[in-house]
């Protein structure tokens, strides 16, 4: 059995050995940070997005989605804020050219002076660059750097630059004609989409406040330290909601969406306990309430939805930037205003990896007899990638014949997976390993009474049920 | 009503005016060649998303799923040829620095030699143009473009920088660690996302050959002309498949696959005669058979979906460049070897324009008594965004608590949309303008007898139905 600490790794191993999630361009010998889902992989994301899809839109008639483009008007991200602010400060070492982030480079100094036994005078550093770093004193973190003749590993010199800021954002050219090229940037975040298209939404749409506009979609970031798998990606993907309230509501309604948001979570067939709320101390300067809802991962409790009450800071800004008029008129009190803004973002590569890494089990199947052991995914049924797999029991007497027809009657409802070769034992396992509630296993008395054996996946149970029967029980399993 | 002319911007002022597609960022003047769709649209877009990937992965058991990141390593486009061959050839006038695509730049000249009646003149300047431009001459184009004293309509002088090649790719720097950092490109298709991964899917997933991988997912091309609505946009979306056969049987499947593929585009309720398709004549120099399935849109017949036999140019490409071998061992015939693929690769926004142009009717419901017409989507049901709209006759008797119990008895099933404002005729218009297929009106008979009124849309018929009859027949229309 994996303990806590190799737990991670051997989720890792099985995403990758079973089709779930595979380096970037792996025959390349990939690319940092950056992950292609496999042929199971991408049903279980696509199931977790439909699912959440379904949630925001299909089940709440005041949320309404929308897709937009990655690439936006540059000016977005002047609005935005982050052409100013979405950096972090870095170092260059001038003799090496290496580049540090500066919190990483006396991160590492401090963790090599608790190793010699100053413990005390490493605290002492980090609590001076907390305090530089809210200050955006780089002048100060340089001189911390230099004081504490802090040295490149490359070079072994303490000859560095000034301290800069490093925008995370990609950016790239558009348009190829001289006067036309423009440097844009791939979006960072999928809110903003939203925001800059709420005037069209709500007038199209004639949305009455409150409502929401939903959307899932790439964004890109230029991390730094990209790390932990899929946790932290430089390409990922984002399901956020944006929901307009009126001035003064918007307590209320932070408070709803935070039940709201963590009542889903739980429906993904995840026990309670392995979620706690973080409510964010210090506040973003626009913000009046924030929290995370984080997920015991393997690697510890971690963030993987965060729900901020944004007050009009998005919105006003961008009618700053674009002297367009973000407002609108509330009929039932007599009112135009700039709407106050929940948010509800959640990143679905992390969601993807919560769980995998719920669903995750090694099994200890011994008997007196003999050793035994599975891998099994514990999906929830709605979620799993493939729903039934139908095996006959063997390849001959007309036993894939039938097989073959209970495959036709349920692979329009559901995706299906059909194999009759090796011994049935290890095609449930094959399945266990992919997640795939339900095997039917149809043999030579389903010759004599229309009868197969459906074994569930998680008790590893059989039972006899009528051929006519398996396609309704199955419907009702993956609500 | 519109005419084939002007019919074209009737559905782009249509899009923009019921929420299907707006231009991106529009607050801020837009950005060229870029699009958002909104709240109608991206349900549109999700339902033909949804319905592609059903029919090719679900109901093809040996097509699975993949989800590749829009990064991928940069010797992918070096392997594919993108680096090399993915661009146009331009020219830059050295006094106004403006920089022109060389073919656009003959043929605005041809065009001003026909106005000046000297169409034979341009006629030769073109056909020498195609020659030179088949032949990569550049040299050749520069002294075309001198000898003819084309001038630049900036500058109105002649003075030209030689022809150069401009790549299409997007790029950025990935990577913000000087030694880490490297160019990337922004994909310019998803196909090379598959190929990379054929050995990844191919063995965890045990597939076996004929096999297919299919995805769907945004890619990039910087087009100097991308014009025509969503037809050519820089940001853009394909749902691929590549299937991979034993060489010498893809003829046989490239067939199968015209015919599936066209049969698929009948089936979203679009006539057979819109149809057709395109055999290309010249081909690609790795291809050995490629075809277009054309749409007859207002603007004309235009590619919608290609269809290619690739022999096994990516993955022989993909191996040299890679060092791993790309090799299928075939336990039937006892043979290593690399396969031959058959692509089918659609444009999504295209399958959009597509189905909203089918769609669209303007339609005359005049009568001796009154002037009177409507706008029209006539979606596929599957396709529509919104299936049923339920709408209480007034506001008041208990009416709207009657509606609120059939949403939430369909809601789950499917989307609903809730009304209780304006007369029924006006709403029953804006449900029509956005192809919502089915009306239910709740009135005052319904409180007697739990019947309501249904109303198609495609016929404006009514009739009524009990309503635990609601769900089910709307169930049975959608599939």
């Amino acid at each position: 059995m994996a303990t806590d600490n190799n737990r991670f790794q051997a989720i890792i191993s099985h995403c990758k050995e079973y089709g779930f999630v595979f380096q970037s361009s792996e025959i390349y010998d990939g690319l940092s940070a950056v992950y292609d889902y496999g042929q199971w992989g991408s049903e279980l994301k696509k199931n977790i997005k439909d699912y959440w899809w379904k949630s925001m839109t299909q089940l709440h008639e005041n949320i309404v989605g929308i897709d937009a483009a990655i690439f936006m008007h540059p000016t977005t991200w002047k609005a935005s804020g982050h052409v100013d602010n979405f950096s972090d400060p870095m170092i260059d070492n001038k003799d090496s050219k290496k580049r540090y982030r500066v919190d990483h480079l006396l991160e590492a100094f401090a963790d090599e002076l608790e190793k010699a036994g100053k413990k005390e005078e490493g605290d002492a550093i980090l609590a001076t660059m907390d305090q530089l770093l809210a200050a955006d004193d780089f002048d100060g973190l340089k001189k911390l750097i230099e004081d504490k003749k802090i040295k490149c590993t490359v070079s072994g010199t303490s000859n560095w630059t000034d301290v800069r800021q490093f925008n995370l954002m990609f950016s790239t050219q558009l348009g190829s004609v001289t006067e036309e090229a423009s440097e844009i940037y791939l979006r960072p975040e999928t809110a903003q989409g939203i925001f800059v298209n709420f005037l069209n939404v709500q007038k199209t749409g004639r949305m009455k406040i409150p409502f929401g506009i939903a959307q899932i979609g790439k964004a890109f970031r230029n991390e730094i330290v990209a790390r932990q798998f899929i946790f932290r990606m430089r390409e990922f993907e984002q399901m956020e909601m944006q929901f307009f309230v009126r001035p003064g509501t918007q307590k209320e309604w932070y408070e709803k969406w935070k039940a709201t948001r963590m009542e889903w979570h739980k429906s993904l067939g995840i026990p309670a306990d392995k979620y706690r709320f973080h409510d964010h101390v210090k506040l973003a300067f626009y913000a009046d309430a924030a929290c995370d809802i984080e997920f015991e991962f393997p690697i510890g409790f971690k963030e993987v939805e965060g729900i901020h009450s944004r007050t009009d800071y998005d919105l006003s800004r961008h009618q700053e930037f674009s002297k367009k008029k973000m407002q609108y008129f509330d009929p039932e009190i007599n009112q135009n205003y700039i709407p106050y803004v929940i948010e509800t973002s959640i990143g679905l590569d992390r969601c993807f990896l919560m769980v995998i890494s719920n669903a995750y089990a090694e099994e200890d199947l011994s008997t007196a007899e003999k050793q035994d052991s599975r891998v099994v995914l514990r999906f929830a049924p709605k979620l799993a990638p493939i729903k039934l797999a139908v095996l006959p029991l063997t390849k001959k007497d007309g036993l894939p014949e039938i097989a073959r027809e209970i495959m036709d009657e349920c692979k329009t409802s559901f995706r299906c997976f059909y194999e009759e070769k090796d011994a049935i034992g290890r095609r449930y396992r094959r399945q266990d390993a992919i997640g795939t509630p339900f095997c039917v296993t149809v043999d030579h008395q389903t010759k004599e009474d229309q009868t197969v054996t459906i074994r569930y996946r998680d008790t590893m149970q059989q039972e006899r049920i009528p051929i006519n029967k398996i396609k309704e029980l199955i419907e009702k399993q993956i609500l």
